[in-house]
């Protein structure tokens, strides 16, 4: 599916500026931050500002278009919205995505809230490994 | 166990400083930032700097007496070094610890690295709900 179909699809007006940030995310799935989106897309978009791809990237994020991820102290992001989780190499800073077996996201209904009567409302699911990857591991 | 004995246990220097950081994030399993807990403690520690807190929990991650989490775009902390997921609602951004059965945690050894020779070398495994807990669900 193209940027501007999904963006339609997910009720998001697809202007130019959201057309050419989807579609860098999509076709660059090295789970970027804002920095790394916005110093890609800068030079051919001179009106374009950092607040700008944080505001559209969050507004993907909630209609669901992609995902923001914890990995480290910046929002990363992934276009990619089929359940996966990552790992995150301490050595070189990589990010890879690891599939998971689709009932490895489903621990979560046992999990009940504070008031121990009803489960928790459970909208999205973050797995991340650290550790040492396997190219750094043989340097 | 007391944070002296698990400084010394782990081969850390029990300096002061180090000690009252420990005790306060042992007494306080409520996934504070760097922020929190200099604002706790700067007050009976006039020495104390942040950067001072960051380098001593940075410290205490790397030698197993604390871990850091990664739950939005600041570090947090934890002594609990049980496996165990967290919970974070979206609405209170309170964090939640939710128990997690321990085979669980034993779903990385199906995860291969890009070579697809080796398995990664994981070190640690975050795992992070997101969603409404449910007193904010009743509100």
């Amino acid at each position: 599916m193209t940027a501007i179909d999904l963006l339609t699809q997910q009720g998001i007006k697809p202007s130019l500026q959201r057309i050419a940030i989807l579609d860098w995310l999509m076709e660059h799935p090295i789970h970027p931050t804002v920095e790394e989106i916005y110093a890609a897309l800068a030079p051919s978009i001179p009106t374009l500002s950092k607040t700008t791809v944080y505001n559209t990237l969050k507004l993907f994020a909630k209609e669901g278009v992609a995902r923001s991820l914890n990995l480290d102290e910046k929002l990363h992001f992934d276009a990619n919205m089929m359940p996966h989780a990552h790992f995150i190499c301490e050595c070189c800073g990589k990010v890879q995505d690891i599939m998971i077996l689709p009932e490895d996201f489903y621990i979560f209904p046992r999990a009940k809230g504070e008031s121990g009567k009803d489960y928790l409302n459970i909208k999205q699911v973050e797995i991340n490994y650290f550790g040492t990857c396997d190219l750094c591991k043989h340097q």
